[in-house]
């Protein structure tokens, strides 16, 4: 390695860039690159975003989503339905659901599933405002949308024998062979799991 | 598709990451919401890396390098060697080598390869200034350190015929077996070269 550097201010940017998830230091010096050569265009514009973006946007003091109002545009939208929940691990979640237009209720964020093995306590999930919201009258519904992966269904577990007690029913999303999905190139488990909720054609 | 948008903000960033090559509009969500989750560790910073390097960074007038002074740090560094300029395509070029330490004198950076494909033409490399340099009278040495790529070589061809008339000596880097290199997973081009130029162990 010789002694040369980019420079303080090009070393910084890199190091910062290669904290994002799926850069690496390599990937990182090339979107410098790209950056540098592209200033007015994208450079600039980025930095400004960027800064905007921490300056106003909020988590939902309600559902935990990100949006610059509190409570958030879903939570104050007067068209949804206000009785069904649905709850998921990350916003990411609700931008994917809100993309399929599949719910019309209001959403809940974890903000994680329950993991033994990276040391995450039912404590460190938004699980306290859950059992509130869900104990509130006009809720009839709780939906569990969280991943099928060991962790989510043991979170989902979890939060039914949480629930419990109250007057709601919960449900969670159907496991089946995904639309367009091919049986040949299917897992085992989404296979069995597909044929024991097989319904009449 | 639903009319939800995650907010005028979160859109707008998350179109910019888009933009980053290496990043579709999928890892560019993941890396809004990154970003959200880590605001004090890495958004802000990073934002003020960005503006700080745009504002600051800087091409050399002399080689292209981008560094925050004119000329830059190699250009200005007394004990580079002035006479041998070696010509690299992109400024991520000058980075690997200076990694590597194997080059102590000065950089030309070419803005890119010729590239009647994609219409990059000998006018829009940074070739004129080149020959100015190369026809200095310290100047003893061009070394084509440019991608053994098809592009790449055709530019190296070009830039020796324009250099053929200076008192320089023109070189280009050695083909090989990559150090580490295994026979059976080289190419036969790499191979057929590295037997070519074989030489007393």
């Amino acid at each position: 390695m010789s002694n040369y550097s980019a420079g303080p201010e090009i070393e910084r940017l890199i190091q910062l860039l290669a904290k994002l998830p799926g850069l690496g230091p390599r990937s990182a010096r090339r979107v410098a690159l790209h950056l540098l050569k592209k200033r007015e265009a994208l450079m600039g514009p980025l930095a400004e975003a960027l800064s905007e973006a921490a300056d106003k946007i909020t988590a939902c003091s309600t559902c935990g989503n990100l949006d610059v109002s509190d409570p958030c545009a879903i939570c104050a939208a007067p068209g949804r339905d206000p009785s069904v929940i649905c709850v998921v691990e990350t916003v990411g979640d609700i931008w994917a659901l809100e993309r399929a237009g599949a719910f019309k209720g209001r959403y809940h964020v974890l903000g994680g599933v329950l993991s033994p093995l990276d040391g995450v306590r039912p404590d460190d999930l938004n699980i306290g405002r859950l059992l509130e919201r869900a104990a509130a009258p006009e809720i009839t519904e709780i939906v569990l949308a969280l991943n099928a992966t060991v962790d989510g269904q043991t979170t989902a577990h979890y939060l039914s024998d949480r629930l419990d007690g109250l007057d709601v029913t919960i449900t969670s999303l159907a496991r089946g062979v995904p639309v367009g999905g091919e049986l040949d190139y299917l897992d085992d488990g989404t296979l069995a799991a597909a044929f024991k909720s097989r319904r009449p054609a």
